[in-house]
């Protein structure tokens, strides 16, 4: 993890933890009331345990990496949680997420408040990495930041002066499920509808659509990787390396990227979006990143209000693989501040 | 004006002024501290004599209509405030509204507050709308709602747990400049960008569109009528008696909006949704208004994710054109409340 660590003795309390479940690992941390990374952690999801055993498992992590960075527990006041949908915020309940078939139907907030001794704040994982960076990340100095993670999935998250745009039924910020095509020759999203911009711009997309267009023959350098095994990060790599097929693949997504950005600001009109996620192509220490931010931020210029052209700032997301954790020990710490005042 | 009227007896203090400013006609209220009001009155916009003449209109109108309803101006503890864009609402700036040619660069809500000796709440008048629907008309039942307001043109509100998502630079809640059409015939926007809603779900649209299939021949009892004075009422009139061609494009109309609904939706996720504005085809009393609602929710059904579908409400708005003042006056007795506590 590449945040750095603040020691105990600089550490500002109360201390919060934050627990960020993906599909392969959960990511936890220990972190100060300042944001600022104490200790953090990983075990594996290993969602065919089922819930249970994950939440005895986070625990125990938790307690461990206390002692091991020697923090007083009694300092940790609360817990976050972010998970992927689908869920129920309020009632605290893992539904159905697509990538843990393991885990459906469970009141996991309570069952790790529990566990845990402390009280849990419930979130989805993209709303958590959303109130990271709002929080201590890419969108600090922001009063209002959408959120678009890019990976296997496209997800989001709104934090609109420190609230979280949950929804009403746990599915606000679906920016992956804004429609960006409705001609004839759409591609269809995961979730089964035509024209999302998850069926554009997740990394599964790049890769489906850099395969149709090898098998129609075009002349690439990815054309010597074999089919099944092509990943996102191969067809960055070959883009990298001055491939023309995987450039133009690239740019085409970041025009497809600019209008989902465009419709979810006029929507929502934030100060900031930041794009987060794995599919980065580097950020903005890399030529390929450069390019690709500029030209997701041109077309959004092109489609929106010339005050937002001019002011709206578009980033890379700053905090990486930790915003989720960091985040939901953030939405942690509010609620605990909100009961105590 | 449709809404009953509460006793000056019976009124709920402190009580708040309201003020809409529409392209024609200003619509002035004073309601209670439950959202009911005990008078309004209207007074022309006449914009061509300036803002500064508009306020001094407006102050007067609210002392004389006080003196009327016998309402104790004492009482009267605040004033919100509604124009249409654009504007810079935490600055309290008109900025250069299209539908007011002579209101230009002017500080409305500091001259209001000067000339009402009230401190004055500033708000877009389409997020004034949507307050109020949300305080006492459509969505009273209901914690967060997204309201489209279908006029001249196309606004839009967003109301979380009682705040108004304005946006950073005031261009929240666009709903119009939202994209539902990506294809090569896509129709131009009033804003000059391809496939807006506006451009399909506004009066103006469904008139150009009707005006477009007369010119090409198709037949229509529509045709009977000057293409220059045609008006969406006319269509909706038409479609009530029978007509096949208005009939056809008030349904395109629906399947179009129930696109943009979905949208919003997958960004915001409201428990409800209200269609708002004089564009309802008579609203749920009349048969052409349930087949229009009928026809955006089943398009919305269809688009958008299993739980909303069951659980999203979509809903004709319930004040009509009262609601901006009566949301204005809402917002204002937000902000006194607030500075209250």
């Amino acid at each position: 993890m590449s945040t750095p660590l603040v020691s105990v003795a600089d550490a500002r309390r109360p201390l919060h933890a934050g627990v960020d479940v993906g599909g392969t690992t959960i990511k936890i941390g220990i972190v100060d009331d300042l944001g600022r990374t104490l200790g953090a952690t990983k075990i594996p999801t290993a969602d065919e345990t089922g819930v249970p055993d994950a939440v005895r498992r986070i625990a125990a992590a938790l307690r461990s990496l206390a002692d091991e960075r020697r923090i007083d527990s009694g300092d940790v006041v609360s817990v976050g949680l972010g998970t992927p949908g689908t869920m129920d915020i309020p009632a605290g309940l893992i539904l159905e997420p697509p990538n843990l078939p393991g885990w459906r139907h469970f009141p996991i907030r309570d069952a790790l408040a529990e566990a845990c001794e402390r009280p849990v704040t419930y979130a989805n994982d993209a709303g958590a990495a959303a109130y990271g960076e709002f929080w201590v990340g890419a969108g600090r100095e922001h009063r209002s930041i959408c959120l678009f993670t890019l990976g296997t999935g496209v997800g989001g998250g709104v934090i609109v002066d420190d609230v979280s745009i949950d929804g009403a039924h746990s599915h606000g910020a679906e920016f992956g499920h804004v429609v960006i095509d409705t001609t004839a020759e759409a591609r269809r999203c995961s979730c089964g509808k035509p024209g999302h911009l998850e069926a554009y711009a997740s990394a599964t997309a790049l890769v489906s659509i850099v395969r149709e267009r090898l098998a129609a023959g075009e002349p690439s350098s990815l054309a010597g990787i074999a089919a099944d095994s092509l990943t996102a990060l191969d067809v960055a790599k070959g883009a990298e390396a001055g491939d023309a097929l995987a450039l133009r693949l690239i740019d085409d997504l970041a025009v497809r990227l600019g209008l989902g950005v465009a419709t979810v600001t006029h929507v929502i009109d934030p100060e900031a979006v930041i794009l987060g996620g794995a599919m980065n192509f580097g950020g903005a220490a890399h030529p390929l990143g450069q390019r690709f931010l500029a030209r997701v931020t041109a077309e959004f210029r092109r489609l929106t209000f010339p005050v937002q052209a001019a002011r709206t700032a578009l980033l890379f997301a700053a905090l990486g693989g930790d915003a989720g954790y960091i985040g939901a020990a953030g939405l942690a710490r509010l609620n605990h501040r909100n009961q105590a005042s």
